[in-house]
This record gives C-alpha cells, sequence and structure tokens, in this order.
C-alpha cells in the first residue's frame, strides 16, 4: 500500500520524488483566521536546506516553498493549503549502477520487491527529499499550537554525546551539528569530517522536547500521544529507535526511583521529577514533552558492498555523489516539525471530545 | 479524545475497564473462511493471564473468551467477530483513596486533566487488564499470516540481561519470564520476587521477532511498517521506548558496519546481517522483523509517594492491592500480539494495493 | 472488504448477526460528563421494536439494552460506550431453503459471490436487525447534540402519499406508521394489512427534518453534511434513494424559484425559502436540515420467485417466515438514528477545526 | 472541519481555490504499473472544460495537467500521483458585491458562518472549478478498472425527459449535453438557451451506468458500495439527490414487481430485471451499476434576489459574470469520475480482505 496521508484532524498528505519536478504537502483540518504567508514558512525549510556546510550533502536546493491554496488575504482560511517545492537540482548523473543492483541500507530492494520496479533516480520517493514537505508542514502545524515550544537538538554523533552539564539551549543555532554543547561540537567538527573524507557515515541521537503542551493532549487508547509520536518518530527516513521520557533507561529503575511525585503548584501540580517524558495513559500531563531519537548512519557509503542486482546475481555496489555524512543533523528540523504535527493535531483532536460547549 | 481502532484494514476496536462487568474487541476486516472457534484464542490469553504465579498479580481472572459473532459453522465470515472477556474478580475493595488523589506515575492525574473526572476503579480505562482484548484479537489476527512465526520473550529485568550466547528458544515457556536463557530466569526469580515482597517493582525489556514475514510488506510514507510497530507497541501499557533492528545501537555504528550486504539466493537474497530488523524504508525486507520494547517498572508501589489530591493539596499515596512486579512479563504475550495486528493489517493492505489481478 | 465502523470523530462499531447469541455497537469519541443510563436509551429501541402490532414482524424481541462500559456513577467518562443487546427469539426453523436458493431482493447472492459462503440464518449480517444497534448509538448521539430535536415521519406507503395540509407533528406517535396525516394513516391501515394477507410487501418513503442545527457544521469537500446524511441514510436496509431539501424537484425549478432568499433576522438570517434543506455547500445554513429517503418494498414474499440455486441451477423460492411487510415503518427510528450520528459528528469534527480556544 | 481527502484504500485530496493560481488532485494507493500520462487525462478534462459552447459558462480555461509525481518511465510507480491544473482565466473583476453580501443559494452565507470569513472570488474553495481535480483523478481511477465501461448522460434538462424508446448511446457524444435522445437534444438547445438569454438558469437529472461490475465489490455495513455512491454523488455542487436502480420509484412497487429474478447462466446468474441498480446489500450483484443524480439550477442568476450583507443588513444581489444555465450538464462528467473513484476503491477494498492468496 502506499499511505502519505499522516494525522488524524489535522491531516498531511505529501507527493514528490527526489528527482521529479517539485515536491510538496497538502494541509487540511487547519482552523481558519491563522496569519500565513511564505515567510512563516521557509525559516524553517532553510533549516533543513542542503548544501548549506560541509557537514552535509551539497546538493544546491533552495527549497522555496510556495502557498498554492487555503490561504486569503494573508490568513488561513479553514480549506487545504497546498505547499510546493520545486526541485532545482535534480544533477543529471549516470544512474545504470544503481538502477540494476540494490544499495544495501537504502530502500532499493524492499520497493522493487513491493512494487515490481522503482523511480532508481536518488532513491525517488523514499529519498529523504521527502522530509522538506514534512518541514514545510510542520511551519503550518506550529502556528495552530502558538503557546507551543519546541526545541530539537542533537546529543549523540558517532556514539559521542553531549556532556548534559553543560547543556546550553542558546549554543543549538550556533553550531552546524544543532548541538547545545560546545565543546562537543568542537569533537563533532573532527568525527563528521573524517566521515565524510573517507566516504563514510555515522549515526546520531537527536532530542526533542515541547514545552508549554498542557494537560489533556492524548487520545487512548490507540491514538495515545506518546503512540503517534512514537509512530511519527520511526517513520522519518534512517530512523531505528523511539524513546519517550526515560526510554530504555527506565526499564532500569525500580518504581520508586521512576515516580514523578507531585506537589502543590499555582496552576496544576507541580512534578518533581519528569521521568514519564510529559505523558502518563497516553495523556500529556502539563510537563515538557520529551522524545528521543536515533538515526542510524547514511546508507550511502563509497566503501563497496556486497550486493545482488536485478536479476538476483551477485554484485557490487559503492554509493557514489552527494551525500550526508550524518543523516541524524539533517533530520533535526524533521523531528521537531514531526512534534509540532503531532502536538497540533492532539490539540484539535481534543477540543473535537473535550472542548468548551460555545 | 478516544480513539479506540487500531489499523487500516484489518481493524481491531476494543471497549471495557478494569471493574466493568466486562470487556471486548471486535475484530473487523478478517478475511473469510478462516477455521476460528474459542479454542484458537483461549490459549493466547491464558499466556497472558494473571494469577498464575507469584511473580503476576493475583486477581483471579479465567479470561474466558466468547466469540459473539462473525463465526459461522466454524469459520469466519468476513463480519465483525466480537468478542467478550467477563470481568470475574473485581474485588470489592476501598477506592476511597485512590479516588480522591492522583497516584504518580499512573494515568489518574492525565485523565481527570482531560476528561474532567474518571472512572478510578482499578484504573478504569487505563489499566492494563485492557490488553487482554488485544491478546484475543491478536489470536484472530495470527490466522491471517498462518506463515509468519512470532517469538516473543523478556531479554531484560531490572537491568539483568540475558547472555545472548545462551539463547534457546525452546526455554521461553519453561519459566514464568518467558526468558530464553535459563540462567538469568534463575537469577530473576530472585530479583523478581525480592521486588514482590519488598512492595517495589522492575522494568523489563521485550524482544519480538517475526519470521516468515515476505518481502514487501509496509506502506511508505506515513503508514511504514517500523512506523505502525512503533506506535503498537508504544501504545501498551509501561512501555516507554521501541527499538527496530539493532536501534539505538545503530546510531553508533559507522556506515560501513550498518550496511546489510546481500548475496544471491534461491528465493530472494541472502542477507549476510540484519541490523535493520528486516525493514528498509518502512518496507519489509524478507528478513526477520525484530523490535524491542521497554517497559517501565509498575508504577504500583507500597512506598508511599508525594502528590496532590483533586482539589489541589498535597498529599500522599501508596497503592495498596494485587500488582504486577514486572508489568513487563505479562506485556509480552502482548507485544506480540500487537505485532500479529500490525503485520496482518500489512498483509491486507499490500494485497489491496499490489495484489495479483484474479 | 468489510466496513463496520461509522463516523469521523464520534464513532459506532456494530457487530452481530440476526441469529447469533448477541448483537451490538461500540460508540467511540463521545464526549466525558454526559449523563447516559439505559433509561436513555431504551425508549428509542422500542420504538424499533419487532412484534408490536400487525404491520411489523412476529418477531418477539424484547431488544433490551445494556451498557457495558464507559459510563461511571451515571455519566459518560469519554472512553468507549459498549452496548449489547442480546437476540432471544432466534426461532428455529428450517433454513435448508434459503441455504440452498438465493433469494432475489436479498443479499444473499451478493454475500456468497464475496465471501465464498454466508451465514444464511435470517440473513445474517445483512439482516435488519442490525439497526438495533443503530438506534441504541444513536440515542447516545442525540445526547451529544441536545438542541437538535430530530422529527422522523413516513410520507409515502404503496405510492399513496400524506396531504402536506394536514400535516400533524403530533399524530406522528398516534399510530403504527409514523404517520402525520391522520387520513393517510387509516388508509394505510387497509394497504399494509392487505399486503400482509396476501405474502405481498410495500415501498414507503420516509422524511426526517432535523430542528435546531446552528449554521456552520459541514466538512468540505468530501464530509460535506449532505454527502455523510446521504451516504449514512442509503447505508440502510433496503433504502434505494435519498433526497436533500427539494431533492428531485429542485432539478424542474428555475434558479429564481429554487433561490432561497434571506432577510435580516434577529440571530442570523430569516430564510424566506427551505428549498436547499438546510444545507449550502455541505454546510448547515442554520434552516432545519430536511432528508427524504425511499424504501424498497420488502424482498421477502410468499410468491414464489425464479432463481438459482448455490451449484447455479435454476430454482424457485419462497420466503416463508415472519417478515414486516413494509420494512420503511421500521425503518423510520433508524432514519432518526442516523441523522442524529451525523449531526454529533459533524458538532465534533467542527469543533476541532473552528472551536473557541479555551 | 475542512475534509478534502475522498476514498478508503484508493485515496484522492483535493486542493485549490477558483481563482487561486492553480488547483490539484493527490490520487494515493493506486496499484503500480499502470500506463499512465497526461494524454491519459486530459481528454476527460476537456468534456469538463468550460467555454466550449453557448450553453457553457465563456471562462476560458485550457485545464492543462501535469503529472508531477508518481509516475516513472511511463508507469505508475504505487507513489502518490500528484496532478495539477493552472488556472488561467481568473479574470480581473468587480468582486465587490459578492464580499459584502450573500448569494442566496450559494455556500457564501454557510462559509462564512463556518469559518469567520471566505475567498469570495469565484466562489473560492466551494466554486464548481474544483471538480476539474476529480475529473482528473477519476481519469487514474478508471486506469485501475479497465473491464468496466461507465457511461454518464442527461436524462432531463429543466423538466424535460428524454424518450427511453428513443435512447441512442451513440448519440451521447453528439451533442452539447450529453443527451442520448437526438429528439430531446434539440428541444434542450431552444430551452437552455432561452434561460441563458434571460439570465435565468435550470436543473438536471444525470444518469449514470457503470457495466463490467463483478459481483463482490462492496463492504457491508458502513461502506456499502451504494452507500458511498449516494455520499460521493451528493458531494458534487448543485446535487440534491441520488437514486441507486428505480430509486424513488421502487418505492411505489410491490414485492414481486420489484424481485429481480435470476435464472441460470453461463458466469454467474441471468437477472430478468435490475431494479436494484446493481447493488444488493450494499454489495455488487454483477449487474449494471446504475445511479441517477439531480442538479438543482444554478445559483448564479442575474434576477435580484433579496439577501442580508456581512453585517447582517438588508441587501439585494444578482450574479453578474459567466456561468453555467444548467450546471448538470457539465457535472456530468464529474458523476462519472466519481463512479470511477469510488468502483476503483472498491476494487481494491474488495482484494484487500477477499483478494487471493499469492
Amino acid at each position: 500500500m502506499s499511505w502519505n496521508t499522516f494525522g488524524r484532524v489535522l491531516r498531511m498528505t505529501t507527493w514528490g520524488e527526489s528527482h521529479g519536478p517539485a515536491l510538496g504537502a497538502i494541509v487540511d483540518g487547519c482552523p481558519p483566521g491563522l496569519a500565513l504567508s511564505e515567510a512563516d514558512i521557509q525559516p524553517w525549510l532553510d533549516a533543513r536546506r542542503p548544501g548549506q556546510n560541509k557537514f552535509t550533502t551539497q546538493r544546491q536546493e533552495p527549497d522555496a516553498v510556495r502557498v498554492l491554496s487555503g490561504v486569503f488575504e494573508g490568513k488561513t482560511t479553514g480549506t487545504p493549503i497546498s505547499l510546493m517545492i520545486e526541485n532545482v537540482d535534480q544533477r543529471s548523473k549516470d544512474y545504470s549502477e544503481v538502477a540494476k543492483a540494490y544499495r544495501p541500507g537504502h530502500a532499493d530492494y524492499a520497493y522493487d520487491a513491493k512494487y515490481g520496479f522503482r523511480d532508481y533516480r536518488g532513491g525517488g520517493r523514499s529519498s529523504a527529499r521527502e522530509t522538506a514537505a514534512r518541514v514545510a508542514a510542520g511551519a503550518v502545524a506550529r502556528l495552530v499550537i502558538p503557546d507551543v515550544r519546541i526545541d530539537a537538538y542533537v546529543v549523540e554523533i558517532g556514539g559521542d554525546g553531549i556532556d548534559r552539564a553543560s547543556f546550553d539551549a542558546g549554543e543549538i543555532g550556533n553550531n552546524p551539528f544543532w548541538c547545545p554543547d560546545r565543546a562537543a561540537a568542537e569533537r563533532w567538527v573532527k568525527a563528521v569530517d573524517e566521515a565524510r573524507l573517507a566516504g563514510s557515515s555515522l549515526g546520531a541521537v537527536v532530542e526533542c522536547v515541547a514545552h508549554g503542551v498542557p494537560a489533556g493532549w492524548g487520545a487512548p487508547i490507540y491514538a495515545k500521544l506518546d503512540a503517534d509520536l512514537a509512530g511519527a518518530m520511526m517513520g522519518i527516513n534512517a530512523v531505528k529507535a523511539v524513546e519517550i521520557g526515560d526510554g530504555f533507561a527506565a526499564a532500569r529503575l525500580t518504581g520508586e526511583q521512576n515516580a514523578d511525585a507531585m506537589r502543590p503548584g499555582g496552576d496544576g501540580p507541580i512534578f518533581e521529577a519528569n521521568h514519564a517524558g510529559g505523558i502518563a495513559g497516553g495523556i500529556s500531563t502539563g510537563q515538557p514533552v520529551a522524545v528521543r531519537v536515533a538515526f542510524k548512519p547514511t546508507s550511502s557509503i563509497l566503501t563497496p558492498v556486497e550486493t545482488i542486482d536485478r536479476d538476483g546475481n551477485a554484485a557490487e555496489i559503492r554509493t557514489k555523489g552527494r551525500h550526508d555524512p550524518c543523516v541524524g543533523i539533517r533530520g533535526t528540523p524533521v523531528v521537531a516539525a514531526m512534534m509540532a504535527l503531532v502536538l497540533a493535531d492532539h490539540k484539535l483532536l481534543h477540543r473535537a471530545q473535550c472542548g468548551p460547549e460555545r
């Protein structure tokens, strides 16, 4: 099956391939009357944009977004918002090798097994280029939840993690890695550059925290806020794991250690800890919603790897061309966009069932 | 919102509370003509059933399932299958304390924040008792994918993991922990019993592997097989993290280490490794589909914890009564059931789009 | 496919066959805090109940509903509401004839063509007995829209229509036909009884008007209020046509005749006419929402009809047993229930997108 | 709510306003490997295109479709197909009157009531221009059901119906009315032209018959084939009524008259009649699927009509500009497109549940 719509009442439908003429997203169900122009979206796309430094792919894409519908006189009308980004730098290149043989770690073999053939140019639909559409749609979702602040940053590259004691949110935008720890960022310059020069790649762990989510969002039992976040994050290209709150570490705590004790506060409880990552029973508690996401190393590497070709014969393949040495870096704005989409959807879902009678 | 339906074309809708008269599941979209009786479901429920040994809650529930519709002359008709389990041992007890104050780590506060009040008897709808309905529905899903074998087992309790070298699938059913390593199971007897006697609790990590999934299942981009599995698993009570394949460990590998090289095989490729956990680009590759799930320690503990009451005043609460010292244990059959539901749904989704013309 | 869930955010899932042990509905997404008990549902079921007079089937079913979940201390909790009705009078009878041959006009042949076999006892899942579940769920939906009054009544039986000049809403409950015109009701006594005695059957037209629907409900473009009503009504057993407002008559008006002119009113416009049936562009206008529904004559008749058997051979079949001589009569409460379900769903959908920020 | 996606497994999402830069449709879930180019879509758009004769609006739109994704080397890839049509002739005109006051019969008032404001240029999203996207998507759906032939034609304009005895399918394309009766077409020339010159408008009835639908498509109970068709048709702009098979006339037949008797045939039964319109119990029977749709007269008329302005004051409005004197005519290809979309979706839904095991 092909299933390119995300969300329940605030819905995003994306389309487009790596080397087609354009890609885009339709955002449906957005409340009316929100101020929206291209300028509200472009900065988020710029954050994800390729070709900005040597730590990301050298493909040059302006990623200029156009709003083709759903906005009138500068405000959302409540009708579907069509966002389109033209592909500019689909460098003509020789795809004969990748057309014939499957790149291990990529979706090549799986797409062929499913659909019988595939658009092999740059990975076609399975390319991470699709995530530009998510970032654009995520920018719209942010307008639906103006009181929520979403921080996303890299906490580990190639197994080298940040020092939590040195966490400085102000540093996140100051380095090419979205790293909140200046010292770690300096170490990563060397590590990522070495991987790049070697034609190798590194994995990364991204953390995303949403502040200002009120208690009560989430739809038990099968659209729990944490379950929807897990699905949203695991669906990002190259993601292999998702944690909420303490995640795997929680499995090593005792019940006493893991309890997030509460005491009276002015506006709801004050929690003594947030092992739960802001979600209990699938519903937000009013604490920061915290998720951690593992990206595998980019599958495109220069080292030849054993594989098979479309006819089932033995082959060897190495991935030439422009690639991110660490996809987790550019994945960071995508994680933030998916957080925004899930939260905005759940705000509206909550209002549907429990909203005030007018 | 309340959202109690799971799946896209094979759909399960569950209902019921911990202390209501009954709970159940409606399974819709099941292919016709499959042999089905209560005897196909009961063994899976028995595996999850409480009160079987001292390592699980002492609540005594026969969990006898009735098939109320959708089956005629021993075969599924293609119409909705209604499964019902009566609650028997809703021990009358004093809920006045839990009615007034919020148990930290439980859904109590979140449910009140969302709905304005809650059924506080045994956690109401947020009780893990709901997972009995999933296990029953999962038994039906298994009939849809007869060529798939699903193994689920505990690989870690309280931070004490199994020795992979001692992995013996034959051991899984031989101990109360679904543990494939006999030595680990012996250690866990002591650890879990100590936690139980102390009124404390432990977390666990459950692994689930599906063998026999053909290449091609999965619905990119927003119903990827791994994304759906992540959402399914994260939605199980007490789960805080999900990994596919190598998961977080993949973030520490290089691209070369992480590549699952292929060579020619008789029926599709032979993979040299399975770091990917059987899924690439959201689509199954024909390798075993592998997922790992972290359960937090049971939130119900005897140690008093600081909290607030419904009026916002300071309070203290300790959870008396019958509880699992380690919910991950009884969560294991639930993980397997969710795996079955996701895979069966994706088999049908794949057939919808790519199935053979008659 | 089997698709037994109705609605988008307020969702009903039904299950059960004519001759199974029970049938039921799960209502999901209902707002919390609404007072609900069996007594709120039973009167609507009683209105649809068989065996009450000689103009309906003589099957004796108390149709006593049980609320199995979703209600605590007399109020909806926001979790799924499970409603169950036990079948009592599944008279043991000889089904060998209907098991072998297809009853024309019934779903027998279509079910076999689709599923390969069928539960032939009383029509199985295709029996109108399923509509009891809708009526029960509709009673819950009514609680969601307390300011809306829904009138449903029969305006034509066997081609004999009411006199609009004699319309008296107070008459509707005074005769066995839900007829608002006393004189017509008297004529129908004779017509329906003649059909009954002859083992024949008659069609009917049911009208349903919802008063008090505010302007603004409806979800363009593919969940328009009129489109959802049309789907809801056409899905009722034996329905073959649906009109909104003037319906087919509107196709015979000029644009001038069809215009629903407006003038200023105290609370929104005052409309000079309601050709539109209260819906424009798929959105309610604040006028009464009016729909008209055609029921075919009951397909079960005593006259032998030419058919084929399961092996494709020529056969002849006559439907013995208990049947409604005019299904449109007992279809009337079902039409009202579907109106309630659609409106309640759209109220919540509207609130999701356009509801007030708290 | 805004809900711009249609279908269950084959899904169309449309976007765009009458006077925006473009409009389009995303078709998701299409099987892979189907030959598709713009040339497969353009003829259907040309059939609906405005400005072709004096009986339709004089807006000049080439309606040239571009396929932006989902096709590679001339074949569908199984990924979303993005179709875009640029708006060319959004004639600059003075919208100050329609911006201020509500046109009766149009969606103006309802949109304002729902969303708080509206894009008033040419009706914005509520314009029938949106149906171009449906026709484009419908062309793709036709490729999914190559064995089905869909005929759509006008059977009545302004109350003047065709003579069934003169039905000639070959005539349908020979006149500007999609009329299968040459004599009726000649009468309609005069009637429609008179309405046009008078600035008035006429209603129409469109019939659509799908040949070659096999028995077994349809998803009881809440996605019945007839219910989905009814919703699909009622959601077309200006449609007020839908009939399946005999529709309202069936309500005037006896059970004997309405029975579609069967006798043995070479490939399934031979039916003696098709009162049912090819659907029983919500499932196709193998007979032609027949639906009839009533279009109201165009609401845009030159005669001034009493209305209110946005401030609630009395006003009068007449709709100047370019309009169809009878929207049912250009609605005919839209009816056919919706038939194709519903049938293709149900083919895939049926295959999901009942398709052959490979």
